[in-house]
């Protein structure tokens, strides 16, 4: 039997996922803590059955030691793979499709975007570089977190900056956690047995988006250049007065990597809340009474309703509203406060419902748009986009 | 009769007007290009007479050569003045209100600001410091851009970023053109015969920003720590996804300096559209299908658009949504464009209407919100403050 193997390398992270051909989920596996220390390995059938070991070693031997712990613990053998799928951050104006690697001018290509993605694209790549060449009897394909925004109207990705910047250095609103965003996509399509639909969705996690999808196609999403603009996140600033970059470099003389580095990894919830950017943690402090847990979640509620505004006023009408992602999926109370806080159309969100659902509509009846939880799943729309690329490639 | 000067000391110029203690406007002047080269001084009477000279001259001249521009001239005796109102940029967390100034210790607490207003607070200060020393027996009263928004609750004024940035550094929302949208409130509380009234104004000028006003208070503002947050404006960028700063700064090697001036002074309409700040001139260059001009105008529309929604959804009932400032009293095209696309409430414009009107309704009765034009009148808001404190000091 073929499968295909998902890949999605971090910094410092390999996450990976094993499917049967007919998109059956065969094991989910994680390699944590990558040249750092304690390298952990783990993975963890359909079944349920987990396996895990402990082996330090640096990023450019992932290839080998990835496809060791496979064959070694006989999650699979790689002569039964027949599709390799590689998770690439910024696909940018290069890749407007997602695209089958059919030779290293592509890996190339994929590498030269490393500048407007210099924390992701350089991990994204070393998987990918050393299959393609180990591995030429596999089909290989890339899939851009940024692609499925490559139908984002000129007027909703151009920065109001000179125009130079874009046509020389191509700084333009490129979005991200586009492959969730179409998963959700093709789920709201399957609810609403229509082919063309227009919603809001709400990918709430450690890093959260918000996209607006115009007859099933991204017409506006809150990611901006990079994944640090638009919603207030887990440790990201989301989009700011410049002039507050500007003040803690040119008056108070911190550098400007220092204050990249603060506004993506100490600001968000952890700037606000001060001791956790994990949204649980906030919970537990909001209820404890913590007043600077109380703001930090007014915040993060408010920058949802801001851009809930956005989009509603952008369409003329709409077909629901989507939450999803690790936040979106489980803190339902944060979804009522954003309702509780929601003026713009009559929205009665249910009591109680099924938590397990892979869909769950969280509205009742008489409200003016539905609203729906639904849990994503990229690797297996990962999957999906490679099949369909390798159908149409035959 | 005694007389009130209005002063407002920008970097290179000086606005003042003149009123009698009845509010009655005896005439406007300005001093530009100072310190530059060509200083030129003009003043036109409320009968439409007009004086202007030229004379160089530095800064810290300012007091004496306005003084003796406007004696010398006979515009007006020193001596009939009872009453000198300044403008200040920033008033910060310091001011919270407007102040007469008694001493000199609170005009170093306004110098104490200047880091958050680099750009203009020390200019605001220069004709203050001056005129309070050598005229004791005027009354001097500070009116400051951000006094009006002090009422905005945490939530709207504390940014997603590390929280001692705020106790430490005072960094947070104080916003600006708090004086223009103060006059915009007593009218619309005119306008609607209530105290307590809610609605959107947007100051539209080279300078632009949305204000939320709840119950007669600044609730929620678009500008920033600094003017140069919030919407698309002139030469300004507004809020930005800050990683197009950092890309520019690390990875182009720009300075920080030389971005923060490039999105001061050569972002907005002029980034954009490329060769002209001004509204008129992208208006021409948009008549004849100049592809730039149009997305300028797009951009800009939009981001009056994204406001529009925000606010709207931040309250439960809104009596009006009002426009003022250069471009907002006289773009009547852009307004039409901004309702073109709002989908949240249904408005219809009027096609013509008396635009010398000081107020002009311009939306027909079937409208779910009132539109109106109201022409804004800063100096005149400022007479009134220092009239009202002056008289509660008694």
């Amino acid at each position: 039997m073929k499968k295909i193997l998902i890949l999605n390398v971090g910094s410092s992270s390999c996450k990976f996922q094993l499917f049967t051909s007919d998109l059956e989920l065969l094991g989910k596996g994680l390699i944590d803590r990558i040249g750092i220390e304690n390298t952990s390995f783990e993975y963890q059938d359909s079944k349920g059955k987990k396996i895990s070991k402990k082996d330090f070693f640096l990023h450019k031997d992932l290839g080998i030691k990835l496809q060791e712990f496979i064959e070694d613990n006989k999650i699979c053998d790689f002569n039964d793979l027949y599709l390799m799928v590689h998770r690439i951050v910024m696909g940018a104006e290069l890749f407007p499709q997602n695209i089958i690697v059919k030779d290293f001018k592509i890996i190339e290509k994929i590498e030269s975007l490393t500048p407007l993605a210099p924390l992701h694209q350089p991990y994204n790549v070393i998987a990918l570089k050393k299959f393609f060449k180990t591995h030429q009897e596999i089909k290989h394909v890339a899939v851009f977190d940024t692609t499925f925004h490559s139908t984002i109207p000129e007027k909703n990705f151009i920065f109001p900056i000179p125009h130079q910047f874009y046509k020389e250095y191509k700084i333009r609103r490129y979005g991200a956690h586009g492959t969730s965003h179409q998963y959700i996509t093709e789920q709201v399509k399957k609810i609403l047995q229509k082919e063309e639909v227009t919603f809001i969705n709400f990918h709430l996690g450690n890093g959260a988006s918000a996209c607006l999808i115009k007859d099933s196609k991204s017409y506006d999403t809150s990611m901006g250049l990079t994944p640090l603009g638009g919603l207030m996140m887990g440790t990201r600033s989301g989009d700011l007065d410049p002039s507050i970059a500007f003040y803690l470099i040119n008056q108070k003389k911190l550098s400007a990597i220092e204050v990249e580095n603060i506004f993506i990894k100490k600001s968000g919830l952890l700037g606000v809340y001060g001791k956790s950017p994990d949204m649980r943690d906030v919970i537990l402090g909001e209820k404890k009474g913590d007043k600077r847990a109380i703001l930090a979640r007014e915040i993060f509620t408010k920058r949802i309703n801001d851009y809930l505004a956005i989009y509603l006023n952008e369409v003329k009408k709409i077909d629901a509203i989507c939450f999803t992602g690790g936040i979106g999926e489980n803190d339902h109370d944060l979804i009522r406060k954003v309702f509780k806080n929601f003026n713009l159309r009559k929205i009665n969100l249910i009591d109680e419902f099924n938590r397990n659902l892979e869909i769950a509509l969280i509205s009742k009846k008489d409200s003016e748009i539905p609203i729906y939880i639904i849990k994503t799943n990229e690797e297996l729309q990962m999957a999906k986009i490679a099949q369909h690329l390798l159908a149409k490639d035959k």
